[in-house]
């Protein structure tokens, strides 16, 4: 898993920071991308992250900075895409509150925007106390439904599930994804993407020397049963299989001054990463969550008491320059990466806001700055 | 009059060129948009135009690369706007195709963006010969009918004027501005901007030495009409005026692989500059031409045709890299600037393409680099 902040910018892209968005490369090559701000797919080509490999986006809020580089983006992977028939892309999967589908179908529609491949957008519902009330869907406005993009797939609609607090949008044998509320201006929701574990593999040296053979045995020995040898020893339950791999857990919040109901508690506690907004430093958080926003304090409490490994602050306002200056490793949209193979970061990061890493260049582009902490040097213990 | 292209790019926009966006500075100050890709405002930000006189935004066609930019800029726009009743910002006038209305409409209201100036989109009706069937408005889509945004203001659609195959747009006691019809897969414009014709100042020394006297033989003067002085002499009809100035015209037209009617021929007749999309090499005319652009030789073609003094070409494949690399001076989106106090300027321009000028630090952020062609030595002659 590897994360990439690609704007770290609120309220507009600027030169030395994009707006909102955060690439996920998941442990088997797909990337998910966490709002799309305007300028997303010029950071995406600056980044070492392959367009071609996005199958997934989730909006966390229908603010334009963090949604109008959707529509081109779109368009942007379309390009890639091979015309042949039977050569489309597998159907993009979009999530987001309602009112997604009514933007982006207008927005690719008035634009005759062709796409290459079928999508879905999947809308959340929001509850009534997620933000102000001028702040919730207008039903005149989504009462409007033109018709649907050709390539437009039919999308669910979205709600908690009252147990959980959660809104589960996909689960397959890898992964798991759910969605819980958050307070902001307008309704917000953050994501979390949470691995699942994976069975440790047969100790097969250590079965040889044993004179376990190939067979029924080795099922039992992986399901981690006790097995009776041939020779009348016994092989005790989990002795013959290396331990089992924690799935990891990374949660992404859209802009907030905080949580509402116990979802987000939930979601969060324990996660490997927790990407998280802090748009005002410290001494300016009343007028932070006058306009629904976090300072890095309130971020940090939030991780605290749901004791997360790693901290990611983002989204900072236009007003804080990136360390370095123009040229410096903090600038161009953040570019902060977390992840590689290990399964836990070693260090709290600050997004586009600490010098890190080097600059390469790439073709014709520049990459963003990359800052990678270190995986542990002792495999993990299971969980 | 300044003209400074912010995206030279086609398609989408890239590192080193942004998608389609032209600003012109006009002599009194006003500064106007043609097209605005994704990240029009952040090559604003980079170049040397005052966002703050941005009065009027014109869209040739509703193609993504030419207008999702607009959105995000007319909510960074708000941002330097004072909130202060009475301090609010004068009506922003918005051109373009049928369809743009809805798709501001939409964009802005789900994303709840509060502008703190008003705005109004006025709509070009296109004729059927301007594309293909399939590129048409489609009615299903346009009979949608969201509601305004709070601050948009009623607007106008615009037709052609049978006689001279021009779409006027406005016209004040300073410039008009008419509109003509290409061809392209989808309806695209063309835009003419003609500044009027000032009359040449008094020659007061003259005058003086003359002994004529401010009052109503001033007024006759200035009018260019002949006087008979005081002691018997006459001053020749214009000989107490100087040249009068010529107002120059500027023409940009949107993507096309040709005009529609009389009305482009007759807008570009004489222009001082035209701004032509040449998104592909004269090698691939017929590519070209099958998706409705240009060559540049087609466009060195109409220049000629048009007797038109400088042709500054523009909207290249992403295919072509700027001279110069990475950081060369065609990087970053274009950024060649045309004009300066002059009436003419001097020599073709390849925006883009042609290494030229200097590269200044501005705050944290960078300039466009800047080519600017010299005004010429003489004084014009009126016209």
């Amino acid at each position: 898993m590897e994360v990439t902040v690609l704007g770290s910018g609120s309220a507009y892209p600027g030169p030395l920071r994009g707006a909102s968005a955060v690439a996920l490369r998941l442990e088997h090559g797909e990337t998910w991308i966490f709002d799309c701000g305007e300028g997303t797919q010029t950071q995406l080509m600056k980044s070492r992250t392959k367009t071609g490999k996005i199958s997934k986006i989730f909006v966390s809020h229908l603010h334009g900075d963090h949604v109008y580089g959707l529509p081109g983006l779109l368009c942007t992977l379309s390009l890639n895409c091979s015309s042949a028939p039977g050569q489309q892309g597998q159907c993009l999967e979009i999530f987001g509150p309602v009112g997604l589908r009514l933007y982006l179908r207008v927005a690719l529609r008035v634009c005759s925007s062709e796409l290459m491949f079928p999508f879905t957008v999947h809308e959340l519902e929001p509850t009534s106390d997620q933000s102000p009330p001028a702040g919730l869907p207008d039903p005149d406005l989504t009462a409007c439904s033109p018709p649907p993009h050709p390539q437009e797939r039919p999308g669910r609609t979205l709600r908690p599930d009252p147990e959980s607090d959660l809104y589960p949008l996909l689960q397959d044998e890898r992964v798991s994804v759910s969605a819980f509320r958050l307070f902001h201006r307008v309704p917000s929701f953050g994501f979390c993407v949470q691995e699942r574990d994976r069975p440790g593999r047969l100790r097969v040296e250590l079965l040889k020397q044993l004179g376990v053979k190939p067979g029924p045995l080795y099922g039992r020995v992986k399901n981690g049963l006790s097995v009776r040898l041939e020779d009348g020893r016994v092989l005790g339950a989990g002795e013959g299989v290396e331990p089992g791999v924690r799935g990891r857990r990374v949660c992404v919040l859209g802009d907030c001054s905080g949580l509402v109901g116990e979802g987000g508690r939930r979601a969060c506690q324990g996660a490997d990463l927790l990407v998280h907004e802090a748009t005002l430093e410290d001494g300016l958080r009343e007028q932070a969550e006058e306009r629904g926003h976090s300072t890095p304090s309130g971020a940090a409490a939030l991780a605290r008491d749901c004791a997360v490994h790693t901290l990611l602050l983002t989204h900072f306002s236009q007003r804080y320059k990136p360390a370095g200056g123009p040229g410096g490793a903090g600038s161009q949209g953040g570019g902060v990466t977390w992840g590689g193979r290990g399964r836990r970061a070693g260090a709290e990061e600050t997004g586009g806001t600490r010098p890190a890493g080097n600059r390469h260049p790439r073709r014709t582009g520049r990459r963003l700055p990359r800052l990678t902490c270190s995986p542990p040097k002792t495999p993990p213990t299971p969980s």
